[in-house]
């Protein structure tokens, strides 16, 4: 069973933090049986931690761990942080395959989200709303 | 001819800039005649301003402007100063259409971002690199 990890820096702000577990609800609904546990971790000022989710998801079932830096500079956080708390997960549960993937700001996709938003303005501008 | 600004934090790290500023390259590779000006603005840290964008975009020819708050958190940025931001741009070019879309944490189509890295990453281990 494979899980998804959103790998968050987390805020002192819990409604941002609030906001990343929605997103990871979300997310579950629509994977579906392509990643059937769904979860979000924070590098700080928020629980779980990125290592406490994949531990969790370990517990929940899952054999495989993909983990998604949820954000949007290559900064510390991106090169040092989370490659980190991956690292600890793992030397914890030797036998889970974890995986980390490049941070949301690099995906190609990404530019389809801010065209998007841009022509939800549009609509709205035009409707009146 | 319309204009879309991507307005950023801004960051200490200048490199974090540049990746705003290379997404807006792309994206306006991406979006061609749909929005022939992509720029990137940023609230603190980094030039240009988000106003500056803005009227930069005028200055190029846009007479509609459609601002994407460039945060995955609804924080203080997007709740307020992006859109003092562009307030301040609106009373300085009453003319020119601004409007200001949601920012892409609430995007729908952020959870393709995450499912998309998440596949990535998936491949990546299967081919053993």
């Amino acid at each position: 069973m494979h899980a998804l990890i959103i790998a968050a820096h987390g805020s002192r702000r819990a409604a941002s933090n609030q906001e990343v577990h929605a997103v990871a609800e979300r997310l579950a609904r629509l994977a579906g049986e392509r990643y059937p546990i769904c979860r979000a971790g924070f590098l700080e000022l928020a629980e779980p931690s990125i290592a406490d989710a994949i531990r969790q998801a370990a517990q929940d079932g899952a054999t495989q761990v993909s983990v998604v830096p949820y954000l949007l500079a290559a900064g510390r956080h991106v090169v040092e942080d989370i490659p980190a708390a991956v690292a600890e997960a793992q030397a914890q549960l030797p036998g889970l395959d974890i995986a980390l993937s490049g941070h949301i700001g690099q995906s190609p996709k990404l530019l389809e989200v801010l065209l998007d938003c841009a022509d939800q303005t549009q609509t709205q501008t035009q409707s009146g709303t």
